[in-house]
C-alpha cells in the first residue's frame, strides 16, 4: 500500500505495513498485529501524544534504571519491529543488558530477533540459551538467563503478558512496563507504568538517563517522590477530559 | 494455542485465533488485525458489554433497516471472519441484500469471501461483478453493483473505514454503522452509529427486527426519538464512568 506523506495518519500506516511485514517474515505472530491495534487504541484517546502523567513515569524509569545494579531490557517480537534501535540507544546509555524473550517461542524466532536486534546494533543481546525459569510460569516464557533477566534487579518490560510482569514483580524486581492501555493487568502490576507510545517513551527514558547520570541526589529524590498509583489514576482523567474534548 | 474453556478471556482469545486463521487463508488482511485490536480495547473499555446508548442505537437500526426500500449489509474480511452466521441471519430477517465490499480488493479475495458467505448459509451474495462505483472514492474500494450498495437506501456496515462511510452518507445514504470505537470517522459521520461489539450488536438488532417487524408506527417512533448525536455523547460518558471505576 502507498501512503502520501503528509496523509494525517502517516506515521501509524507505516508502523502498521512495517508490522504486517515483520509477521511474513516471523518475527512479530498474527496475534501480535492485534495488540498493536489495542495500543494504537489507547494512544489515539491520549492524543497521540506523551501526557504530563506519561512524562512523569519517564523520568522514575530513568532513574530506577540508573540505580540498578543489573538492569536488563527485555525484547519481544512487537518490541523488536517497533523499535530495536531505540531498545539498544536505552540499553547503551544505562548501560543495560538485552535479553529476548518471547509468549510463542519456538528456537526458529528466538534465532531470527536476536539476529535482528544484532544487525539493528545489539552487542550480546542475551536470550539464546536460556538457563533458568521465571517461577510461578508455565510454558516456555519462563525460560530465561540467570546472568540477564533472572539475576536483573531492575526490568523494563516494554508491550508485556500480564501474567510475565506479574511473576517478575513476585521475584522481587523494579518492574518497569510500557503498555499503551493505562488498565492492563502489566500496567496495574508494575513497579513504574508507563502508558506511552514505546518510541516516544523510549526516547524520553533516554533524554533523562543523560541528564541524571551521575546525579545520585537527584536520582534518589526522583525515585522518593514518584508515587505510582497517584500518577495512574491522573493518566486516565487525562484520557477522560480528551475523550470529551473529542465529543 | 490451546485455551482452557474456564479462560476469563476464552471468547477474545478464540476470536483471536479464528482471525489470524483466516489471515493464513486469506480472507482477512494483516492490517485487519490491528484493526480488530483496535476495536478490542474499546470493547474492553466499555466492559466487554452492550452500554445503554448501543442497545439505542440498534434498535434505531432495526427500525430504519425495516423501512428500507433496498436495504443491503455489507461485509468485508473482518465482519466476515468475525460472525458470518449473525450477517445472514440478519439478512434473512429484514430481509436485506448482502454485498461483499473490501477495501484490499483483490479478484481472489472477493472469490474466496462470497464463496465463505456463501458456504455459511448466504443466498445470492453480491459483489463478483460489481458494475458501479461510489462517486468520491479512489481505488477499488469504490467498486459496487448498482443493485446492491449503490441503489440501497439504508446500508449497515460492520467495521467500515472512514472515507467510505462518509462517501456512502455524500450518497444521502442512511449509513448504519457498527465500530467499537465512538470517536472513529465512520461512528462521527454514519447516521446511527453503533459502538458495540458485531455480535452483540448483530444478535441485539435481529431481536429488534423481529419484535417491530410489521409495526409500522412503532417503526416510525422509534426512528422519530433517536437522536444519534446525543446517544453518541451518552456512550463516551459510560465509557468514562467504566475508566474510573477501574481506578
Amino acid at each position: 500500500m502507498s501512503v502520501p506523506e503528509d496523509h494525517p495518519r502517516y506515521r501509524s500506516l507505516m508502523v502498521r505495513e512495517r508490522l504486517a511485514d515483520m509477521v511474513a517474515k516471523g518475527l512479530v505472530t498474527p496475534t501480535g498485529l492485534i495488540s498493536h491495534g489495542r495500543g494504537e487504541a489507547f494512544d489515539y484517546l491520549m492524543g497521540e501524544r506523551t501526557l504530563p502523567p506519561s512524562l512523569e513515569a519517564e523520568r522514575a524509569a530513568a532513574a530506577y534504571l540508573l540505580r540498578a545494579k543489573n538492569p536488563v531490557v527485555c525484547v519481544n517480537g512487537n518490541a523488536a519491529a517497533l523499535d530495536a534501535k531505540n531498545l539498544i540507544a536505552l540499553a547503551d546509555a544505562i548501560p543495560a543488558k538485552v535479553e529476548v524473550n518471547i509468549f510463542h517461542r519456538t528456537e526458529e524466532r528466538m534465532r531470527l530477533l536476536i539476529d535482528y536486534m544484532t544487525q539493528m546494533g545489539g552487542k550480546d543481546v542475551l536470550g539464546t540459551n536460556p538457563d533458568s525459569r521465571i517461577p510461578g510460569l508455565t510454558s516456555d516464557r519462563a525460560l530465561c538467563t540467570k546472568e540477564g533477566i533472572y539475576d536483573s534487579d531492575v526490568i523494563l518490560v516494554p508491550i508485556e503478558d500480564g501474567d510475565r510482569a506479574e511473576a517478575l514483580v513476585a521475584m522481587g524486581k523494579v518492574v518497569i512496563s510500557i503498555d499503551l492501555n493505562p488498565l492492563s493487568r502489566t500496567s496495574r502490576k508494575a513497579t513504574v507504568s508507563i502508558s506511552d507510545e514505546m518510541t516516544r517513551a523510549l526516547e524520553n527514558i533516554i533524554r533523562f538517563v543523560n541528564e541524571m547520570k551521575g546525579d545520585d541526589g537527584l536520582i534518589e529524590s526522583v525515585i522518593k517522590d514518584y508515587d505510582n498509583a497517584a500518577n495512574s489514576r491522573a493518566l486516565i482523567d487525562s484520557i477522560c477530559e480528551s475523550l470529551h474534548e473529542g465529543d
